[in-house]
């Protein structure tokens, strides 16, 4: 089954390839590894919600955000390399949460990314991972998430 | 001598290779890198210490704690690779110290880690390295670890 | 025309190589990548501007900032591989902006590190990015850039 159709199973969609908001590229390829910019939850261009987890946005809501940064870098993937069946291996997802001080759970709300990374790869989509708390991300997103992907020659 | 005799020598063991707080791995093999998951200063599975350094956390303390993450991430190579003899180089360290705003110290308390890395591997740890102070950690420890590492064919 | 005399051509001079505040060095490389350790805007081995952007520091203040980070890691590659032109691509860009918690425009500081890059390496400057507002830097620094760069054989 392919990438699409896994993602289709849980009812998610690719979408159009976010636009960075400033002079950088989604995505750059160096040998089989492909460094992705920072994904924002980005939705036609908007964020669906904005400020920071453990304020004014609830782990729940910044879980489901999480999900859409982890589609937009699938989406960003594809714009590159065009076939994601190239895809061997999600390597390395970071997942920034802005967060404050005392909201200590950024993993809960990063397996957001995780798990659709999970069905749309399966075992390919098995990575190493870091959550981090930070203090504020662009546009006021409550999360960002950055993955290395390795793909076939 | 031997990556672990070294690291006796200063009186440190490698533990059992700490478990991931979500749905990761501790470490994904792409070519010749190894990138290592975030590694907390888990002891036994539990954390020593909670809270923000120049808070209630001293820099002295998260020093102690960041040579943990730096054990806890030898031991996830050995994990994946067996031999911790095939490492080539540490290529790459980041340590995330939960600070609050005014403490502005991080590359003391990230030295912990640092100094582990050179006493395990000699030349071969000598690495590059970012140190950041982030808003917050996963279950409120003090400092997490993030290694990029080069092994043999 | 090389790399130095289009940083010249905006008035930039590639430093002597920034040290390191801490036990580690500028650049490590892997294969055909180098990983910067985190480039503070260190002129002359002193900042010539502290806080927090958003608080302090103008955001900018910050742009001007990032751009010194920049070249301070452009001076950090040389300094390893001795010949700016065996560089193939800026891979990948990552700025952290010690932000209070309602500056949500780093990218706009980050900026100021991009357009260095593309003004020195043209289209081989073209990279991917992260841009994060973390809670404090070391040094008190405003602004810390990380690069990840391709160079030839």
């Amino acid at each position: 089954m392919s990438v699409e159709s896994r993602l289709a199973e849980i009812g998610l969609t690719l979408p159009e390839i976010a636009t960075p908001v400033a002079a950088y590229v989604p995505a750059v390829r160096s040998g089989n590894l492909i460094f992705l910019s920072g994904q924002l939850p980005m939705v036609n261009g908007e964020l669906p919600q904005t400020g920071k987890v453990g304020g004014t946005v609830t782990p729940d809501e910044a879980h489901e955000l999480a999900k859409i940064c982890a589609l937009n870098g699938i989406a960003a993937v594809k714009g590159l390399i065009g076939d994601l069946e190239k895809v061997v291996r999600i390597v390395k997802v970071t997942g920034f949460v802005a967060s404050v001080p005392d909201f200590v759970s950024a993993p809960v709300v990063v397996n957001g990314a995780s798990n659709v990374l999970l069905q749309a790869f399966g075992d390919k989509g098995v990575h190493a991972r870091s959550s981090l708390g930070v203090a504020a991300l662009p546009l006021d997103a409550p999360v960002e998430v950055e993955l290395i992907v390795e793909v076939a020659e």
